[in-house]
């Protein structure tokens, strides 16, 4: 799906922005780049920042004006910055991404990005279904061409995966069974009194802090075995009055 | 509390890609630039490439080792694009903006960024809580460094605009910083080492691994004093070839 989206730049001036935007679609897994009368086109500066999207930059479309580009598409959205004064259907980066990929099933779908200096103008924002604003500081919005590039694209990327992959665990190892975990808290209390560090009138309070402790960190089998090596050799190295350092 | 996030970039090598960084912050908020034993400081072409987020170059933090920048953090996160062979508990961008916003609200955190060519070595990777995998193509995850920031400052301005309600806090303890949690570190390997559990010829591994089942559990202030009262405790007992059960 993601192959049916077009990113479209406008009157780009800086052939640079064009291949950081390159970079930028290829790490995100898209490939259509459009270029609608670029003041240069990719230049040797272009493909060196593209830093291996080289193939992006190459099957690139060049075309005149902004109709060609949209030629065959249904559903268009364009990045906007300032606000309008005929406000538009505005969507968020993150509502693109699944709108985006949902429209995208039914045929090919653009994205446009406006010239560094002034953005889209209100003739080109006419053309779109929605408008993106990317909720930058206001104070601050000044958001290079490129990183509006790579947003969305990761945000349509997002939606894309959240179509299919599953989440992976947090840890691939086996976690810890109760009884063994029992065995550990046991193991550790009596090594904790064999060093003088527990009073065994009074073990309860210690002994639940660390229990809540290793609960948080939701111990495997490898740790536990880990962490009870280091008891045994705890008792081992005092049963020997060992100190080697 | 974006300005208790620091974002801090591990000895980058171009300037161009810290004023990159510095721009990319703040159109998202962000103002809390640390560059760790950076190949350059940035210059002329950095300052043109941030293109008005000078003040961010301006009142960057600049310190040779990362443990200095992460001085008085208590929760940090390294992105990284590479899978390690020891796998570490990995946050989405988009669950890095929940999480970092929430800890952000009882004290500095840090978001740390690699060198260009390398990303973030084992040993800096292990400084940290969470990995943040960027979910870039497979076949071409060549983010800029700059790029990488841009998403995950967007993810954070997103958390922290939906932020209105507040979010509890995991425990209600002081978590430990991360200068206490490195004394805690260095106080295991060595007590470790006195009871002949670790090879000091090879100590990172299991390092690594008991890191990483610390960083897990988020240590309390409290809770590391306890573990280093058992250390002192192991330590002292060893010395007197005590044993008292």
């Amino acid at each position: 799906m993601l192959a049916s989206i077009r990113i479209i730049l406008v009157k780009t001036s800086h052939p640079g922005n064009i291949g950081s935007a390159a970079r930028a679609m290829k790490t995100m897994g898209l490939t259509n780049l459009y270029l609608v009368a670029p003041k240069q086109l990719p230049d040797a500066n272009a493909y060196a920042i593209a830093a291996g999207a080289d193939d992006i930059l190459d099957k690139a479309t060049v075309l005149p004006t902004l109709d060609a580009a949209l030629q065959g598409c249904h559903w268009v959205a364009g990045a906007s910055a300032r606000p309008r004064s005929l406000a538009w259907p505005e969507l968020t980066p993150h509502a693109l991404g699944g709108a985006a990929i949902a429209a995208a099933s039914s045929g090919p779908v653009a994205i446009l990005f406006g010239n560094e200096q002034s953005g889209l103008s209100n003739e080109e924002l006419a053309r779109c279904h929605f408008h993106i604003r990317i909720p930058s500081d206001p104070h601050f919005s000044s958001l290079n061409v490129a990183a509006a590039v790579q947003i969305l694209c990761y945000e349509l990327r997002m939606a894309f995966l959240a179509h299919s992959v599953p989440v992976a665990p947090a840890s691939a190892e086996t976690p810890a069974t109760s009884d063994e975990l029992a065995h550990f808290y046991q193991h550790l209390e009596q090594v904790l009194v064999e060093i003088g560090f527990l009073n065994p009138a009074y073990p309860k309070h210690l002994m639940r802090r660390l229990r809540r402790l290793y609960a948080r960190a939701q111990l495997s089998q490898t740790e536990v075995n880990i962490l009870r090596g280091i008891l045994t050799e705890t008792t081992r190295a005092l049963s020997q009055g060992m100190v080697t350092a």
